[in-house]
């Protein structure tokens, strides 16, 4: 796998944390620091430090994993560490987690003392097709996600396969439902590819391809002000429901199931407004419907979905903008759907078997 | 009075805020707010109105005035009234106000759905001649000056010169101290015309002049790699003297009158240190003490000083960075001073009778 080439930073595949020590040794930083949680604290900093040799010297930042906690708060948190240690402009934070770490880690630095070097060493498979790739940084205020944010590219992104091999069969999952995404909005025959797979275990190679398919996009319109939002695919009702989810469930949905219904829900809105077919509807939900599990939304939560989906970005003022497909493969991005539809497609969801 | 071009944005000075309107109308924004303080809601948003139509149609948006309040918890209050209000991405934030509004707001804006188009109308002098040019953002945390902020230009600058002829002698003093900085560190002939000058009220003209040589310096080092520092001259120490006084005096040094402090002693460190000669320096002190009052500083506050300037952006790890001069109207950058250097710096100053 070649490393690939993004807006202006280089993505490693191959020996990606010996590229890490070789990055950090050659960019002379006055000092770094890595940016972990609880989880990447106990299990990816110790394979990190090996290859960093036993006297590196950085400062840890620690902080809680988990959505509810990518907000300004914990970002000043953030920021007041980098202060006590001394960070100076010449300083490097380097991002090892998911993608609460690489938003919250990427805005950190883009903003700290107006902007330090970053890297993201992603750490999930989520973060490695999704957040780390692309340079959107960003935290949540008021349960909106990412509506605090900025553009800042990283200085490099290092992919390490094996620290997806011991994540839980839920993690893969979520990450999985971005992979088919990236076939669905750009490249039937990676659809269907990934469709034979052993999707419990992708592999280095289908990663890689689905890292591609998003860096195409996002060269191509790196503040989305076009293309870009053909990425937002499932995303407009996928985030209304995952906000929902986070705010009224004991055991909130992942990314990826949410985003995973989004796509149900999506498709089956492309279906009416922007002509894919009735075949590969079917197709895409029996695809989703054997991977992820039912949830159940009643109709009585639709209002409140809606009014999740009007704080969306992609809005202009309140009417909703969906990117939808108009065949798997294809995207079709600017539709503005209308409270009906929207609730129509929540419905439909419902009602499958 | 040509308009002024700086990094891709144009800063008017001939009929400012009929451009202002005329701005708007081209825009074809979705929504515009305006950001202001008690002044200037009170004394400049009326004036502004005329210009904009009686049936504009705006959110205001206000915060408290005095940089205390230029925090990351004021600006959640503007992020916050933004979503309320359904700000989206092709909405427009006009900052009215002094720099505590174009900095804050300039950051609110550039972060909010990961930037929308934001404008200044400095309603200060200091804000016209500093603030509101360059690009720089920033709010204050942990009583640090914009230790947080990026680099976001504004789409364009609108100068009134009406509103700095309403302002007290001591807001029309804190500005004229960056106006005095600009001559020394980038044009005798400026300084001297200065010196001459009526400088209780600054002419349209003068204030063209620093906005000039200000720009001129911004688009040639953007983000302060190299030739920008030389704007900090007199800061490393004002800075610290700034928050000094902020921290612990009643009734606190304006901007300028720290900077003026802050000027005298680098002054001195410039005699020092690069060659500023001792009749100039005597001229710079001359100048600065017949318009700025005294200020008590005892050498027992020598140490707070010390560990504020350590908290200075431009710093490489704990070395102090100075900006000076070598003589008036040339900078001299990048001089690592030490703390005996800088605490002798201020011991000068209390000694001048």
């Amino acid at each position: 796998m070649d490393t690939i080439n993004s807006i202006g930073y280089p993505i490693y595949f191959n020996d990606s944390l010996a590229e890490l020590a070789a990055f950090i040794e050659r960019g002379n930083y006055s000092k770094f620091f890595v940016l972990t949680d609880e989880h990447t604290g106990k299990f990816c900093l110790p394979v990190l430090q090996k290859y960093l040799g036993e006297d590196a010297k950085y400062d840890l930042i620690e902080i809680s994993s988990g959505e509810e906690n990518k907000t300004i708060d914990f970002c000043v948190g953030i920021w007041k560490m980098l202060i006590d240690f001394g960070a100076d402009r010449n300083s490097l934070l380097v991002n090892l987690g998911g993608g609460v770490i690489s938003d919250m880690g990427g805005f950190a630095a883009s903003t700290y003392k107006r902007g330090i070097d970053f890297v993201h060493v992603p750490t999930t498979l989520l973060s490695q097709v999704d957040a780390s790739v692309g340079g959107k940084t960003g935290v949540d205020l008021d349960s909106i996600k990412n509506i605090i944010g900025t553009f800042a590219q990283p200085k490099a992104v290092f992919m390490e396969h094996s620290f997806i091999s011991t994540l839980p069969p839920r993690q893969i999952l979520s990450g999985l439902a971005e992979m088919l995404k990236h076939g669905l909005i750009a490249d039937a025959e990676y659809w269907n590819e990934l469709k034979m797979s052993d999707l419990k275990s992708p592999s280095a190679g289908l990663v890689y391809q689905s890292v591609n398919i998003k860096n195409d996009v996002v060269i191509e319109d790196p503040k989305e002000k076009g293309i870009r939002k053909a990425l937002n695919f499932g995303h407009t009702i996928g985030h209304a429901v995952e906000t929902y989810s986070l705010e009224h469930d004991e055991n909130p949905l992942t990314h990826g199931e949410a985003i995973a219904i989004g796509m149900i829900c999506e498709s089956w809105l492309s279906h009416k407004r922007t002509g894919l077919s009735i075949e590969e509807l079917n197709e895409i939900v029996e695809v989703f419907s054997g991977l992820y599990p039912r949830y159940t939304i009643e109709a009585s939560c639709h209002g409140e979905l809606y009014s999740l989906m009007q704080k969306d970005k992609k809005n202009h003022g309140s009417k909703i903008n969906c990117s939808l497909i108009s065949s798997i493969g294809r995207h079709a991005i600017d539709n503005i759907c209308t409270e009906a539809e929207l609730c129509s497609s929540l419905q439909y969801y419902s009602s499958l078997a």
